[in-house]
């Protein structure tokens, strides 16, 4: 099950002087598309921290194929490839206006608790959830 | 009583594509400044917030004179202008290594307890520390 | 003529640890907007640069209301102050989803030449444009 | 040959709301390395920009081990793995004032000229150098 996200522009503070969006910034743009996606499951993020649960990214890579430019607009596809324990694991693809792939990446979280810094299991109701979506 | 913090390097990713230091990173790197001068102070803004005073900015200004661009370095004098009450009040000058203006701004901070998400004074132990470094 | 953007979501990555949106980040907020503002009489500002102009900014204020909350939605109102001469000058006002504000704020760009780094007149065709949008 | 970056401390703008540094910052310190270890080989990047040669990056992964505070200072080991040709190859360790490792990552850097948007091989006299200087 693939989710895409709607389409949106690149700011121009999200460029650097090599006049194209910096590489970080892709990481970022994942995220949104991860709350996105987990938005249109009906979760909402800010809610689960306040109940206690965050989701730090423990491993992340990205592979970059060509410039995204102030101007441009992305959509980033979002899949979730495993059924969800104690990690959750997604793949991105980002593309531009035209379609064009802009890069590609993959990453992992886990599940923290706030108050004890240690991870803990995905609680049973998003496993059922997570587990109708996956690949 | 004026503080000048170390020199900095300006970090490639702060620079859009004009070529130079996006005007958004200004108010960071007063921030950075702000919070040295506490820390040469004595004081441990990480601490405070834990023992629960938030210190948000409440109003800002910046005017930008010249542009600063990767490779320069930087230094931020602060100073604190006026006796804390409920609010905290400091100028900023950033200059290059050429010792050039390049910009100039001023503060204001609130204090905010965390729990009630509610102004709150500036705890006296503070206000006497404060007092004795005003302009 | 006041402009109002779209209705943006707060991303994740623009909080910081006291848990609502980092106040340097409203500044980017407020270029989007202008940006988006610019786009709306038909002005690409990509296109702009390319055709050798820069408008960096050159003063900023902003007043912070209220905080911004990641799972907020917010929009910029946009109004151009003054006829257009050698600098532009915005206000702006930020709302989240319930209409409450946020903060608000203004700028003034300059119109400058990448090649001379030196400031330039606004041109012509932009002064005929802009003149029948001021407030 | 390693070389190991000045001690940084964590700036407050870099946390979000997990109460942390971000993990996209983690590219952004990995760059501020690259970057000075260029310098301390007496190349200067700023400088390579201006004669015509970008060095955008094109594959980055990162694996975060434990968590970096604000009130952190952090220093990153890097190293150069293989003789450059058409791309660099570095590895990164992240690691706080405890000497904790904080992350650990690896990112590919392509040569590119900024004039054609195009690939180009690493120019002779920095193969020379940095080919001293692999692991």
């Amino acid at each position: 099950m693939k989710f895409t996200t709607c389409s949106t522009p690149v700011r121009y503070a999200e460029t650097d002087q090599m006049k194209f969006v910096h590489h970080s910034n892709y990481l970022r743009y994942f995220e949104m598309a991860r709350l996105e996606w987990l938005s249109s499951l009906g979760v909402s993020y800010a809610k689960m921290e306040q109940e206690g649960i965050l989701m730090p990214v423990v491993r992340a890579n990205v592979e970059y194929k060509t410039p995204l430019f102030f101007g441009d607009h992305f959509s980033v596809e979002v899949v979730l490839v495993k059924t969800p324990k104690a990690t959750l694991e997604f793949n991105y693809i980002l593309r531009n206006q035209k379609e064009e792939l802009i890069c590609q990446g993959n990453t992992v979280l886990a599940f923290l608790s706030p108050n004890t810094n240690r991870p803990m299991r995905c609680p049973e109701s998003l496993v059922r959830l997570f587990d109708s979506e996956k690949a």
